[in-house]
């Protein structure tokens, strides 16, 4: 059991952004919405699952919607509560505890925000390991826990719930009212005991994205070292360095679709590296072929700094080191790869094991 | 009071189209629904809202979406019933009445089908006294009722709850769940009291409908006679007669958009009508002068039969009569002006009063 203060946040939101691979929100506005949360409530308690009862009730909570419009649409944590309070009051029960559905800069922050609030602690892990765009990409969708009930509101105070006959069906009617209510929301989904989570979640991402994020804040290493460590112990492994030289981006359907084109420096000079994006880095092309796919991570960083670049923060000019990761192993079976696979999002191949190409 | 059975159905559906101008929903498959609910489950009480008790609750049901989709996706008594019984379940009491939202085929014969499922009275009268494309276009909204909770239903099983902070949220969030869920649904909503609606409602518009209906079914009087009729009853009156030549339509926003061209015959010679629809016909103008606009009724029958032609039954070729007929006078007010007159549905002018314009 440990407790998270205000000076974890920073290493917390860096780490998830690093994991987020692109998406799951701008770990600046998240780190000051919970700064604040945790500035007037409290610390907040970071949990292992197996520490909580039993038959408790978790609830997972997060921000929907395209991270160009979130950058826009700073939620308080009275929305999250609300969210929160709407789903214990349709169960007829109160949350032992409050988790996380995805890594990312806003999306590990706002649970952290809404369990001080609530004075609940924090599940150590999530239900990606890292972040996707859609809602029933999921661990806890491949164990077949349904997303609903599910409270979806917004800044001005609507408020709905959703009751599916699936998880996709969940994911259509929640990214449409998103829209509606202006390209994002507030959510409280996948509400679940804390037994059902023991078996679904994937463990340990909040404390690995803090142990992430100290080490790309750490000042008495260099950048070759943090690369080194960064291999050995997560198996990210750098397999380009360049410039932005395009980015296309547009919004549609509710999310932040685009592609990102760099030009390579260094030991890859003349490289042309292109990673496609939905919210999230789905592939990543060298010289026209295919490296990495979803669901391993594809993580843009600073080249100097390491700091990770969210895709609607990628810009013309930008020096960047682009990292592959393995997935959680959920993602790697058949269910997972069907879930998030390339072909689930429209690419005509098999999902390509990321592999160190140096 | 009075029993409504399946031999009324086709008179109320037919009116209920008539008044429905140009929306609603496709009469004949209304009236299938309705028959079908009232053979299984028995007749339905009429009742005026004076004879119910003051503080029982009165639950409006619809099919909301576009007709163009309404006519491929015939909804079920079954979803109806779960859509009031679930804001029955919401708001912890039972509806002692169903309402009828909009005149129309379909919306006067889904109140009808679930009022016979249930074994409950439907209530003499409407929201509206004819059909709107939008879900704050109704008599409560202008007493200041509100339309959540709403509950919306499909047929496979989703089923979401609105709360809105304002009607015109409902609208839209209600439209771009409509849309999600394949561009029609179910709905129950604006809750009321019998007291509220007392104040609220627009009375006799089933009693209305079904005489309008034996009137244009009516084999003992001939068209003028009819007309003449029509003219003094309901000051209805002709003010175009020709053939369609073209029809534009689209399904955009979730509703059916489009222009229909005539050109006139007879004592019209000459003249050429278009009419813009949205669901429901919004303005006619006669060689290029708008004569009739929202909220008045612009009503299209066929030229030999006078069976109404709804917005997405237009097609070319179609020898038609048009009629104007002034709204129930609650649209004419300055609140009903701002929520249904020209200017809300984007067109630089304001309110026409329709009149005889021979």
């Amino acid at each position: 059991m440990k407790w998270l203060t205000g000076s974890d946040l920073d290493a917390l939101a860096l780490g998830a952004t690093f994991l987020g691979t692109g998406g799951g929100g701008d770990p600046y506005i998240g780190r000051l919405m919970a700064e604040a949360a945790i500035r007037r409530f409290g610390d907040v308690q970071l949990v292992d699952i197996d520490e909580l009862p039993e038959d408790g009730l978790v609830v997972p909570a997060a921000m929907m919607g395209a991270p160009t419009v979130m950058v826009e649409k700073i939620p308080s944590g009275k929305e999250v509560k609300t969210a929160v309070n709407r789903l214990e009051t349709i169960l007829g029960r109160k949350a032992v505890a409050i988790m996380t559905i995805e890594a990312g800069g806003i999306n590990s922050m706002i649970p952290l925000a809404v369990a001080a609030e609530m004075a609940l602690p924090i599940i150590d892990g999530d239900s990606m390991g890292r972040a996707f765009p859609e809602l029933q990409m999921t661990s806890l969708h491949i164990h077949e826990v349904s997303a609903t009930p599910m409270v979806i509101v917004d800044e001005k105070g609507n408020n709905l719930v959703i009751d599916a006959i699936d998880n996709p069906w969940t994911e259509r009617l929640a990214r449409s009212t998103t829209i509606a209510m202006g390209g994002s929301a507030i959510i409280a989904l996948y509400p679940v005991t804390v037994n059902q989570a023991r078996q679904a979640l994937v463990r340990n991402t909040i404390s690995k994205a803090t142990r992430i994020g100290h080490l790309l804040q750490d000042s008495t290493l260099d950048i070759d070292q943090k690369l080194r460590i960064l291999a050995a112990s997560y198996e990210a492994h750098e397999f380009f360095q360049g410039k932005v030289v395009d980015v296309l981006r547009r919004s549609a359907d509710g999310f932040a679709r685009g592609t990102m084109t760099a030009t390579g420096m260094h030991q890859y000079e003349g490289d042309i590296l292109r990673i496609e994006f939905q919210n999230e880095n789905l592939l990543a092309m060298q010289n026209g072929v295919v490296v990495t796919t979803v669901p391993d991570l594809i993580c843009v960083l600073d080249s100097e700094t390491l700091r990770p670049i969210t895709t609607e923060m990628l810009t013309y000019g930008q020096r960047i080191r682009v990292l592959g990761m393995p997935a959680e192993s959920v993602w790697h079976t058949s269910k997972g790869l069907e879930t998030v696979g390339p072909r689930y999002f429209g690419y005509d191949f098999d999902y390509i094991p990321f592999r160190r190409s140096l």
